[in-house]
């Protein structure tokens, strides 16, 4: 019965590379408010895309940051109504001198495309569009109705949409959401994600002296917002991997003995996850639990950058007045990213050393999600995959955040089903992200299949 | 017998004070490389004020940096030969935001020349410039022989000046060496300084996973080199200040008993100093010592920036592949800078936790120095000042480094006479950097003074 349907995509399959690639060269990286205008063409672009492929309603709708993106298809009677959720920004590209061809120039190269945004989000939700564009044009109508809603700010904590969605609950009502924006367990392993690890990004900045001092005259005596930086950092985690934030843990939830044993069951090797993906002396994290563990249910803390003081080339002697720390903690079931904020203030502030004043500041936060594999939507994907991949779907959990899942299950109290087709050395956030180009047509035929599924 | 040359200077107060405006508007700045023509722009400019004071053999000196600049006058038989070294180059004008004028806009303000190097050492290293004109314009000629070499890479280790006092030692023979870059003990205090604070300038490269990667993904598993060099640093000195180096304090001399006592009659209250100098909530540092102790006969380490990561504006959830910290160290005599970055290398490589690798790379050195205060030329230039200021100079230390001051002993076997008149708030290094008016002129008046004591 999807015959017509997935012989249109067939049919299509050079021009649905093509607009990908045309996509893909915007460099929308919402981090950088130098790149505002590229957030509009990125938007502008995403409705045209949503009008052609037979959407109605198609808009933007303007937030305080970029627009969101919003089209529908509602004359399904009696049909469950499923919300796509996608992201049209990127994370910056840097560092830039390690890729290997541009990241806003769209390369395909050993059967990958290589692009910023290949994976997170552009090639991936752009398979929304195609599989609705491809019901739409062979058959009288969608199976289900449908909601396509693309924001412009995931990279950088999703305010917009986040208000909007509050806002317009009663006007999205939905049965599921679908996204794509996770990984594949394993190259040509379908793969449904059932949980997804929460965050707070905060930034703590260090203030010493009034103003910058020279480190020979004044050596021995000024307070170092950087060395009280790199104190606080050590103190957080202790040498085993445990973070040390009082009640840190108080709330993290144990996954059930199933599911911890179903893990085992995955193809994988740590020997050669450290050597192949990570590509790292050693593993590293909390002792006493898998690697899996560790990226899946554990929480972790990372440092992801420390502004302040002389970082240029060669030799100034300064001890700077000011500094800060990029400092960000992945959560899981059911730490709440409220508590652990507060926690993590308290603690850095008792950390303080004399001479310097500290202060933290909340950039942004999400929940940690769990979803029930045995969810009918769930299974409806578990189905369409089943059928595109030649073998059922694994259900795992990732280590990632999608702030706006939690929302979706909040205010829409619906499901969301995580559907991936970029692989685990995706590059996301790293330079030379990349999709393997089968996976894209994977993921269209996936997502056509998914409304069928749903709709029974 | 000194009335005509005083006068002199009397009449020319204007054009001094114009010309060395001239000199402070070049952005000599050693360290970034995009100024090296102003470094060419500087050097000739000092050529062309050196044939206007009616120096001879005026030139310029290629080095593998920017030139250095030298110009003698040597006619006075039977006298001393003195060596005035003083440097046209700058440190980097930023935090930008934080000057009140233009770094490079020299402006006069509360009877003070705020610009980047009034103080260090534009401003200071002109009076030679200016006590030799007045003495050749007035006189029959120089009471003491004189060479007057200044070089364009002191604030980035002076490489080049090293390398030609080494391969021309013998053309640069001298009695004593006159240095005009260090700070007065109190406005209207004449001070001679008798000591210099050496230092090891080094990075510290770390190395986790082969690529950047993604915190949701990967945070619990793989390295973090931020994280590692928190910990390093961390380590790197106890709570109380002390360094943690093993064997780092076994060559620092205890001064004596005597020299320690002259600085309890200095006019210094370090809570004044606290509040009123450094500007912060504490002093820190070593405990057991006072701050001018910690600052002048003990040693320090100090962490100058931290690049890698995202340090931009917003949230970027990246693990860095790499990082680094710029750290210094600042010498006592009699700890040898090859030897405590050995101390310091060692231990950094113990303390590099698993999954990441370090290494240590050195940008430079400089030997601590101690000068004799009853040498015959410190006592000239303790007349002079005497003269001038209307009371007897006190000897201090300088917890500063100034690393061609060890290669002259060293090398030309003469001692150096260090004669300040920037103020101890003079933000060398730091925003809104200044030198008091006054102070321009009582240099040229104390080095003038200074040429006629050297010669009995």
């Amino acid at each position: 019965m999807l015959d017509p349907i997935l012989s249109y995509v067939q049919s299509c399959q050079t021009r649905f590379l093509d607009e990908l690639i045309e996509f893909l060269r915007i460099p929308s990286i919402s981090t950088l408010p130098e790149h505002r205008a590229d957030m509009d063409r990125a938007a502008v672009f995403v409705r045209a895309q949503m009008e052609a492929a037979g959407l109605e309603n198609c808009r933007m709708i303007a937030t305080s940051g970029p627009p969101l993106v919003y089209g529908d298809w509602l004359h399904a009677a009696n049909a469950p109504t499923i919300l796509c959720y996608g992201h049209y920004d990127v994370q910056p590209p840097d560092p830039l001198p390690e890729w290997l061809s541009q990241p806003f120039d769209p390369t395909l190269r050993d059967e990958q495309i290589y692009a910023r945004g290949a994976a997170d989000d552009k090639g991936q939700m752009f398979g929304f569009l195609k599989a609705a564009e491809a019901w739409l044009k062979t058959e009288s109508g969608l199976p289900v109705n449908l909601r396509v809603l693309i924001e412009g700010e995931e990279e950088v904590g999703g305010a917009g949409i986040e208000q909007f969605v509050r806002d317009h609950a009663g006007e999205l009502t939905s049965d599921a959401v679908l996204v794509c924006d996770t990984t594949m367990f394993a190259p040509d392993l379908p793969t449904i994600d059932v949980g997804l690890r929460g965050m707070v990004y905060a930034e703590v900045h260090a203030i010493g002296a009034a103003s910058d001092l020279h480190s020979g005259l004044y050596g021995g005596v000024a307070p170092n917002p950087l060395e009280a930086l790199a104190r606080i950092i050590a103190e957080l985690k202790q040498a085993d991997g445990k973070i040390s934030i009082p009640g840190f843990y108080d709330q993290v939830r144990t996954p059930s003995v199933a599911e911890r044993s179903s893990w085992l069951r995955l193809p994988f090797n740590e020997e050669e996850y450290r050597r192949g993906e990570v590509r790292a002396e050693a593993l590293t994290g909390e002792v006493g639990y898998s690697a899996l563990e560790r990226t899946w249910v554990r929480p972790t803390l990372e440092v992801h950058g420390i502004p302040g003081g002389f970082t240029g080339q060669g030799a100034k002697t300064v001890i700077p007045a000011r500094a800060a720390a990029k400092i960000s903690m992945r959560l899981v079931p059911d730490q709440r990213p409220a508590d652990i904020y507060a926690a993590f203030e308290r603690h850095v502030q008792a950390l303080a050393p004399k001479g310097v004043t500290v202060t933290t500041k909340l950039l942004n936060t999400a929940d940690p999600v769990v979803v029930d594999p045995d969810d009918r939507f769930v299974q409806a994907a578990a189905a369409a995959l089943h059928e595109v991949f030649g073998k059922p779907p694994v259900f795992v959990r990732s280590g990632g955040s999608i702030p706006i899942v939690a929302m979706f299950s909040g205010v829409l109290h619906a499901p969301t089903v995580m559907m991936g087709f970029a692989l685990a050395d995706c590059g996301a956030h790293a330079p030379n992200e990349k999709l393997p180009i089968a996976n894209y047509y994977r993921g269209i035929a996936s997502i056509i299949r998914f409304f069928a599924h749903a709709a029974r």
